[in-house]
């Protein structure tokens, strides 16, 4: 394990977190707000920065575990120290919340623990609002933008923390891919920002609720949420941009490039509209009753089935309140998640593909013992390896749920559809989920190792599993 | 597809079936009871049989698939005919309520849609629990255990009816294999018999009671199951015995030879006793505080586990009303299931035990790319195809059960924890659930639809999901 080149990684993820403060930092000093928080939160991080520099590394190879290990480690790290300013400033009363609420923020969550935030400090919201941005590109991938590090270890950190079965690059280097996917994430973020300037959102809240559905995060600075400006066109330009970052990011790049046919062909672009249109009609027709018109009962659903297979989190209607049907589709919708390469998180639709695929391979294999089958996506045939991971990322993402909602339920007597909504809620990355969770509720009543918990279950969701339980795993570093 | 030979492998079954409910006919007679049900049902299956078996087929040999259509359509035929007594004696107002109930026997579920069992007649409680017997080992088990069919006929429909990972034969020719099979069974169902009848049990009672156990079903006789008796040696004799049949059965065959090894030796075994003792423990502490003593609360923790992990669904304590910790761990349980082999439902504590070998090969894999990695359990490595199916598995049967709960909440406003647990209790073959399908709750509620996706859900889970997911599969239909 090359310890010193970890060290230097998570060195430079500790000075760009420093940089990616000073915007919440100035806006805090524009409003007259205390500055100590994010001053006390730079200073710790540059100096640890700094400290962790200090060393050269030997040699600068990392391999496929020091990839997993860095990005774990470094994920923690971040947490940690963007905690810092919400606790100094006294928002949150304990460090756990604080870190509860930043980890919810740059895995693109967006649960909270507060129970009301309009009235807290703007320095403070963009913060929130701002770390959702970070994570949900990915912290690691921004320093490959910027950062100059070699191609082959960049692959290895890239793989660790883009989601999806397959992590491609999109040009020969790895670099520039990360500048790409960069490029078209800050277009997409300002273009919503300019629409929902249109729709009079004032600027702050215009920036902070694209800050939020480009991560697909869904901290919001209003008490009921997006609910608050009760218009429709503020609800469709967010209900659609929820979509648009749901997406695979390598799509823009192909139309960038003039090159449409890629997006007609995906599949797992048309699987994901035909799952977001099918859910979005059956439940538009079961809360009917509910919203006068069926007009209206479609904005609320589509708004709500976005928000949840994006991940997002926002709200427009408390769909905690509606009918049976719509409420276990809702927990469904939550397990699949978006699509690969995006900023979303859940499953993935792409590797529900592969599940579906392999198992009609499977039952063709049973049935004609000497048959060859092979699974195929967009024409491409799928590596028996990629599958296989798939299978055990399925079974792990399943593990954690069911171990999760056991643990909270050691520390907290809560019924079951909370506890376990809320783990599936963390977990899927999304945020609100059922009873006490629910879009109207929030995570504050839980106990601190519940919290914890939750916390843990929200970064092994964002980096798909491996990462975090690599970092717990002794085997990882054993000598080889 | 060889039509003529699976129509006469049904012709087998359905006389079979004629046959095997001679004696609940006979305790009927006995009782002065009406058998027009029986009489009604017995000549239906005769003329149904001697119809099918009619036709010679041209040629005897069935490959896979003939073995799965087989087996799902043995299943379907012996509920249909089997559910006609309790309808055309008025046990149950609905046919569709009496297929519930013979499907929830023959699957040794053991959900019920009666809220009342005590003062039905002895002929027909003693069909109800005899019919988890019949399904416990298996209907084609038993079959090829007694008929002459040829040899490697009996291995596809044994290795479709037989749960578990990997279905092996005892001795070399698959007849001899089910024979002792059987053997072992009768025995031990005897063994219980006699030890309940020494602690006090009435001879119908002790039957019926060792025929819920043995095929770890669990209708009772009494209102409130089990805790009608209110003594702790039979509290005990049931628990062990809920235990010894959700064992491999292989162990025993070894025991009766006098080789004690391989049961010292076996994976699966420790396995599932560490599983067990963890959570009676567990369980225990967590509900100390409701039964004045350790000792008290320890006796109903291991009835309790022992009931949800052997799948059988006895009770003697309503754990719905236990804290959310103990809730939320049987929910675990459930999923879990017996080892393979035996006479239990779930998933089986092998598949679990490939899971978690299969995950820490992968994660040695993704570290060390070129590392060769194998699965190996009990000494023997595990094939790939083996885990592939295994992966495939747990798979469809977590998508079955977030479909079936969407499904079920599309007919019936429960709350989703009362769905959901619902259709685990199904799909597992346990009964119980938590909230309104407690352990002192029923299935009655239920809308006609949702009683027959549950019906679904128990067939999928008994028979290990494929065949039924092939009977529906046009593709199984096609010609080669």
């Amino acid at each position: 394990m090359n310890y010193r080149m970890i060290a230097r990684i998570i060195g430079y993820a500790t000075i760009t977190e420093a940089v990616l403060m000073i915007p919440s930092l100035l806006i805090a000093l524009l409003h007259g707000e205390s500055i100590l928080g994010f001053a006390v939160a730079i200073g710790s991080l540059l100096a640890m920065g700094l400290a962790l520099f200090s060393r050269r590394p030997e040699s600068s190879n990392i391999y496929a575990r020091e990839g997993f290990v860095t990005v774990a480690l470094c994920w923690i790290v971040f947490s940690m120290f963007g905690a810092l300013p919400f606790y100094i400033e006294g928002m949150t009363q304990t460090y756990i919340d604080a870190l509860f609420e930043t980890v919810s923020g740059f895995t693109t969550t967006g649960a909270s623990i507060l129970s009301a935030v309009e009235g807290l400090p703007y320095g403070l919201l963009f913060w929130r609002s701002f770390t959702h941005w970070v994570g949900g590109m990915g912290v690691l991938v921004f320093m490959m933008a910027v950062l100059p590090l070699a191609d082959n270890r960049s692959m290895h950190i890239m793989r660790a923390e883009v989601p999806g079965p397959v992590v491609g690059k999109l040009v020969p280097k790895a670099k520039n891919t990360a500048m790409i996917l960069y490029g078209i994430y800050i277009l997409l973020t300002l273009l919503e920002t300019v629409l929902l300037l249109i729709g009079g959102m004032p600027l702050f809240d215009a920036v902070v609720h694209a800050f939020g559905t480009a991560g697909t995060g869904g901290f919001g600075i209003k008490n009921n949420s997006v609910a608050y400006y009760g218009s429709a066109y503020i609800d469709t330009v967010i209900g659609v941009f929820m979509l648009l970052f749901s997406i695979n990011f390598n799509l823009y790049f192909f139309i960038l490039l003039g090159n449409i046919r890629p997006v007609f062909k995906n599949e797992e672009l048309r699987w994901f509209l035909c799952i977001v249109g099918a859910s979005v009609v059956i439940i538009a027709l079961n809360i009917n009753h509910m919203y006068g018109s069926f007009g209206q009962s479609l904005r609320y659903a589509f708004f709500q089935v976005g928000t949840v297979i994006s991940t997002t989190g926002y709200s427009t209607a408390d769909f905690n309140q509606w009918p049976e049907l719509s409420r276990a589709l809702m927990v469904g919708l939550m397990l699949i998640g978006a699509c690969a390469g995006s900023t979303g998180g859940g499953m993935k639709v792409s590797r529900i593909m592969i599940y579906a695929k392999s198992t009609s391979c499977e039952m063709r294999r049973m049935m004609h013992p000497r048959s060859v089958n092979i699974i195929k996506m967009d024409g491409k045939s799928v590596s028996n390896e990629v599958v296989h991971n798939a299978q055990v990322f399925f079974i792990l993402y399943m593990f954690t749920i069911v171990v999760s909602t056991v643990l909270v339920a050691c520390f907290d007597e809560c019924d079951f559809t909370t506890n376990l909504t809320a783990v599936i809620a963390c977990i899927s990355n999304i945020g609100p989920g059922l009873e006490a969770v629910g879009p109207i509720g929030n995570y504050g009543f839980f106990s601190p190792v519940s919290k914890l918990i939750l916390t843990l279950n929200m970064l092994i969701g964002r980096l798909e599993i491996f990462p975090m339980i690599m970092l717990f795993n002794p085997e990882t570093w054993k000598r080889v």
